[in-house]
């Protein structure tokens, strides 16, 4: 993971924009946390908790708000979205390794399949019958790709991803090792004590620029298909069941797990853990808070939480057994009120 | 996933029963939801949600209850549970695709493993030592069976599966990709604050007609067995920790993780994202709702519940720090309490 | 799994210690709970809850600590750690069983990397350029070793593990199936509505004695490392974001989620479905209930809990709308204040 890139900042500004202040010429070869720069590393401040970290740092360059533009005497980048400037930075610097195209000896390809060229497939990969890889594709060691599925120009799988049969991917897509596309929906149905399986034969469709974290699944649709909008990015370990939609540009953190049927808006943000009810949905732009369940449709964008926050235990048992008496607190209060009626009345 | 299956209703209802009104020479070849369906496919309501949704269905016919049976003009099936004869009907429509038999030539399977001949081993599949695969079954792509597993006539188990060694599978079960069978429970015990390893030397034991979703994990016993029972249904990325006993037929959603040592009862229903502790007991027949953690044994069937809904945030700060001040308002309360004592006293 | 290993009492005292009341001649072949040993085997009680299980037990022996040691007549060993002490036995008789050394003719093997004379690697496993596997190791069938990953000696991954490209695995590890280690962290910056990947170029790195639970996920850091530490076990499903450190030594049971550069101490026990928030660090020798959410951070060590029990539904409803009326309550509270005040001004 070594790279041999340098730039001085003043062809950084030129690249991606910004006001340079002072150091046209320093040259940079690496982005750096405040704390771990060295003279050759630009750092960014981007989080007002490392602020603190700012005057000792030994960086090279820093990349700063526009509110911190004066907080260091280091030459400096200042930029209205100093985290995003950085991320655009660190990918210059760090270009994505993609293998060699080729179809490793060892994977075993349908005859029926359609292989871009330049698709790269890895060791023991499996590509089944009709699918069609797109071009520049990468499939890692391992992968399974079902019978018809379609995956866009350039995405990307790690090693260890699973797509059910029919399932459709977008462009540049990255899906990382552990994640299953198109498994069946948890569709059953109750008779006389036992379930009857209702067949999934929806599909997942998925659009452009979609990062999907390691292990998470995402499930086909039951009739029609589920379906996931360009440009989200989902982290690790998310259930998404059956006919969810998430719309476009939408950003959901580990652990979450989305009910049947949902809709989620464009543009929204989903803290981790984070759970959904099924059949709803919610509004473009929401935001819902970590650990947070959502049991109603939200048509109004804004934030909603629901979500304790750990303190010492016995407080915590405390707080819980004071809630167990609201009743008696309610029953106590009424008394009073009629206590106080009576005397109002004798003292008038 | 395309199929020629046609049928007209009269057939639809001598083969799955009901009741039909109107139609019985309309043919029908799919089964679609009511926004979706065209003139050749069937739909059903089964969730009073989408009613409002009868009048503009362009189904040829609707499978409705008795208590929807005159809310349209289409032709229908009246039943007592449109939603399992929905499932029935998408079944006869939608046959699994099984692979045809024989073991690929990328598969390696040790010399003493038994495969029924009419089994399927798929491309660069494992099967270890001793282990034994019945009639009809399917290992998928990848999937690694272990020394001295048994699995049941008519199973799946779709690409990348792993059951560790000397576990059971039932018959006719489903096991969707990533699903780890029979990893070690998590055993350790502290002494002078190292962690020592228990051994993890009991199976998981699986009854027939068990499906298991994407990514699930069921850990191995640490002396005797984890028992999963026939006819029980696991969505996607739940944790069974050791030594769990599920009873048949309950069926389980999606992220519910099981603590080690509790045994579930038979027809009891788990919501998503709930939590049961563990040495615990519930009662056959019980549901737990959504999100909701089990402290106690529970030896009575109902529903329980322990779940906060999501609401703006600004009122549930509010809410939360309403909570924190039962401290105050309980002494306010006492308080009040007396003096009016004093005032009764004095103005008797 | 069978073995067929005996000892007598007198022979567990001398290699494990504890004291021995009656029976050094008692011939041991297994370990087993109280409810289902038989005279070959050694039982015992570590928790409370089983203690009713004692005057019924078959087993030849009991393992018992010092507070119990007169609880039963049968032949016995006291020792201040029960647990501890079951665990060391079962071992002795439970040893692990590890492949033959050698390379698989189906592993997939990069001539630049380095592989133990000793170590095994499983069918279709693949070991990318440069990666280090030290003396005994096992590498599971299907497991994927990324270019550059070091794994020092005894380290054992079951089938179905991915490792990312230069990450590092200390000795004696455990990693079962479906664990992915390095995927990418959750770094993405909102530009314009949309989100830039910012690159993950950051390594995991865990240290010696590490065990790691089925389809556990742990992310490479950003910038630096994220870092687990010698001893450190971690049960199923769990999530670690990128740039978290775990202390040495510290237990996470299942389903738990760490976001990213949270610290986590030493010694620390984290109960199941835990949420540790991001930034933020945790003392050494800190205890997290189950179920419980981190928001802050803790610097005293002790017990933190948020979690609320189920309990039935209709009460839970009535719990959760009495908390809503807490505003209604603190109204009606001060009208009485104020009813109080002016009655004792009248009456004094």
């Amino acid at each position: 993971m070594t790279q041999d890139i340098h730039v001085n900042l003043g062809e950084l500004i030129r690249t991606f924009g910004g006001e340079l202040i002072g150091g046209a010429d320093v040259v940079i070869s690496g982005v750096a946390t405040l704390a771990s720069a060295g003279p050759n590393d630009i750092a960014f401040l981007s989080n007002a908790k490392y602020r603190s970290l700012l005057p000792d740092t030994r960086a090279g360059a820093v990349i700063l708000g526009v509110q911190d533009q004066d907080a260091t005497p280091l030459p400096r980048i200042i930029t209205s979205n100093p985290y995003a400037y950085m991320a655009k930075v660190s990918a210059f610097f760090h270009p994505v390794a993609r293998p060699e195209p080729g179809i490793d000896s060892t994977a075993v390809v349908e005859a029926t399949a359609t292989i871009a060229s330049d698709a790269s497939i890895g060791p023991h990969a499996v590509i089944a019958k009709h699918a069609s890889i797109g071009a520049r594709v990468v499939i890692g060691a391992g992968c399974y790709v079902g019978a018809d599925v379609e995956i866009g120009a350039d995405t990307f799988l790690y090693p260890g991803v699973v797509i059910y049969a029919a399932c459709k991917l977008g462009a540049r897509g990255i899906l990382h090792s552990g994640v299953v596309i198109g498994a069946d929906g948890f569709g059953i149905a109750q008779e006389h004590g036992h379930w009857h399986k209702v067949p999934q034969v929806g599909r997942v469709v998925i659009g452009d620029d979609v990062e999907i974290g390691a292990n998470t699944t995402v499930d086909r649709g039951a009739l029609e298909d589920t379906v996931i909008e360009d440009g989200v990015k989902l982290d690790n370990q998310i259930q998404v069941a059956h006919n969810v939609r998430i719309g476009a540009h939408t950003a959901i953190a580990g652990c979450v797990g989305i009910a049947g049927s949902t809709t989620i808006g464009k543009h929204c943000m989903i803290g981790g853990a984070a759970m959904i009810l099924g059949h709803l949905s919610i509004a473009d732009g929401t935001t819902i808070s970590t650990g947070t369940m959502v049991t109603k449709t939200i048509d109004e964008p804004g934030t909603y939480t629901a979500m304790w926050a750990a303190m010492p235990h016995r407080e915590w048992l405390k707080g819980v057994a004071q809630l167990r008496r609201m009743d008696e607190l309610m029953r106590r209060l009424r008394e009073l009120e009629e206590k106080i009626q009576a005397l109002e009345r004798k003292s008038s």
